[in-house]
């Protein structure tokens, strides 16, 4: 068993990477396009690319933009549609990266709870009719990152009435969309009202995260905006890159390496499921069906940076919950179950148990007996 | 003959880049480390390129940032160091993309000229004892875009005496230093006085543009600050990419591309010296000793905005002075050599003086016979 088992980042493990997908989709690449992926290209991306995320989209190809990683996508969203001072709603809690980007950019950060079916539509309405005028709100709607929840299709058609009445873009912010393990998959907000909605997504959890490609799908004006940031930028994005993706996604190895991932991904939530249930029994969480990540819940005053810690000390890494928040999430924290095998996902639950009793008893000591 | 010749774009020929090569070196890439190539790693870069580039350099890993082209790594060397209002030293003419960027971020741009053997000292001497105090001053040494020329070893030394007694960064952008077919190397600033220098490179020229490498090497302290600027813009730049490089470096393909690159640079850029000198004798011009350009200054009153849409009327491309400086040059231009063949540089050149001749007869109806 490793002695480390990190269930902090929110990556694959590398035996769910179609390496020799990607070896052959190179090989392809290059006698295929020589000129079109060694030259700079434009900002748009790697045209075949573009055509190709545009089609799966039902949209023209001047609606998509290329971008190096999801990540750059955002930033030029952001940098394109966030003045200081402007106000965002995000989920509570979020991604940590988004907040940063957003505190970064002197943001007024909104942050609104997130419930197992999605963002609170109702608290949102409220703060809205209170005065609220969001330019955006951030939602991620499929197995949220932390949280692993799924926004309703009741609520996405809530979010988009909300956006036409206030007049605000809703941000969807959809890596994991293609990684559903269990149920239906619901329609993206995109789709069901594109003109209030810029769509962003990533091969980074479908082909792998090193190959740095994600893209925005919106507007045409909204693109054409974000295009001319992008050049300013870095001229053009990776054709190499691109040209591998592409190769990769037309060959029929993108939809060979979405089963592998999800049959793992499965494999290794219901593992997580189970080992929390037996051996923390403490911990409140719904089980996700799809994406990287599972939000624990642990009883009220139990204080997670000393988990960390305890965690730590027996080779465990997880992210804590206050890192997702503006305030609180003390009690809480984020399990990726992406990179770790199952039976590092027991051993490392069997870990945190027992680092969970040290705390607890510590917490409690009048209770007499050790939790967990 | 092709029905467009453009000597406008500062990129290579498809026929001098070593495709086989790349598609070779990507092999090698994902048998060699998958798992490096394919996880995201960090903003520092793919860490054994990064370890090749530092040796190069003889400097610490610490000293070297790798990131997505060198545009950006000039991208975020200005958002380390260029607050709005700062005053920033640039050549004159200069990289049309790097007034750009300054002017976005609202520098204050000073430019000082350009000689033959690279800026003038001797005025930037006067600008700054007149109180004049850059934050810093961006010098493109070698084969300088868009002027072609080279600073000597005198004015390197000067120039970083300048920096040393104002307190100034230079910022030393070298894309084209390995691309002299002619003449001796001459050091590179950074490992003459390396404390007062930022130095930058890419890939674009001795790889290929499309795979979108390039790298700053520096102080630690500034690649520090960059590189937590570089995480929040993309987490990490492209691994794959960088992994295909470090292979193609380490093989000892770099070096046979290299020698490709200047022996058809050598060839292009005699042939178009000599075909302004038979058939367009009123361009002045320094034959280049490297590098991609060659800069024509036409004679004085010739309007070159007028000479571009002639030109383009036949077929040929290039980009106008006046778009390398922030007031003047309109009878001058740049010539690219580094995309068209010596078949077509010779062609490009008789359309070009065709181009001129109109030109000229409009602009002195007196002078009674055609110009060139």
């Amino acid at each position: 068993m490793a002695a480390q088992i990190s269930f902090a980042r929110g990556a694959p493990s590398l035996d769910i990477v179609d390496v020799e997908g990607l070896r052959a989709a190179a090989e392809s690449a290059f006698r295929s396009d020589p000129a079109g992926m060694t030259a700079y290209g434009t900002a748009v991306g790697y045209r075949p690319l573009r055509a190709w995320i545009a089609e799966q989209h039902g949209v023209a190809p001047e609606q998509v933009l290329v971008t190096n990683g999801s990540m750059q996508a955002d930033a030029f969203l952001f940098d394109a549609l966030v003045r200081p001072g402007d106000t965002v709603v995000v989920e509570r809690p979020t991604y940590d990266r988004t907040l940063k980007s957003l505190r970064q950019r002197d943001a007024d950060v909104r942050m609104v709870e997130l419930e197992p079916d999605g963002i609170d539509v109702a608290a949102l309405e409220r703060v809205l009719i209170a005065g609220t005028a969001p330019k955006l709100a951030h939602i991620i709607p499929n197995f949220q990152n932390p949280a692993g929840y799924t926004l309703s299709a009741a609520k996405r058609e809530q979010l988009l009435s909300l956006a036409r009445a206030f007049g605000f873009t809703i941000f969807e912010d959809d890596p994991y969309g293609r990684l559903r393990f269990e149920g239906e998959s619901l329609p993206t907000m995109f789709s069901l009202g594109g003109d209030v909605v810029v769509y962003a997504s990533s091969f980074s959890k479908t082909v792998c995260p090193g190959i740095r490609v994600g893209y925005l799908v919106g507007a045409e004006e909204v693109i054409a905006r974000i295009t001319k940031l992008a050049t300013s930028a870095y001229i053009s994005p990776n054709m190499v890159a691109q040209a591998i993706v592409f190769e990769f996604c037309r060959s029929g190895a993108l939809e060979r390496s979405i089963e592998t991932v999800k049959d793992a991904l499965r494999e290794r939530a219901r593992t997580l499921c189970e080992a929390l249930t037996e051996l923390l029994p403490e911990a409140r969480f719904v089980a996700p069906q799809g994406g990287y990540f599972l939000w624990v819940d642990l009883p009220r005053g139990t204080d997670v940076t000393r988990l960390f810690d305890a965690a730590a000390r027996r080779g465990v890494q997880f992210v804590k919950g206050e890192d997702f928040v503006l305030e609180g999430g003390e009690s809480s924290l984020r399990l990726a179950y992406s990179g770790v095998t199952p039976d590092e996902i027991e051993e490392g639950v069997r870990r945190l148990a027992d680092a969970y009793a040290e705390v607890a008893v510590m917490a409690e000591p009048a209770a007499g007996a050790p939790a967990g």
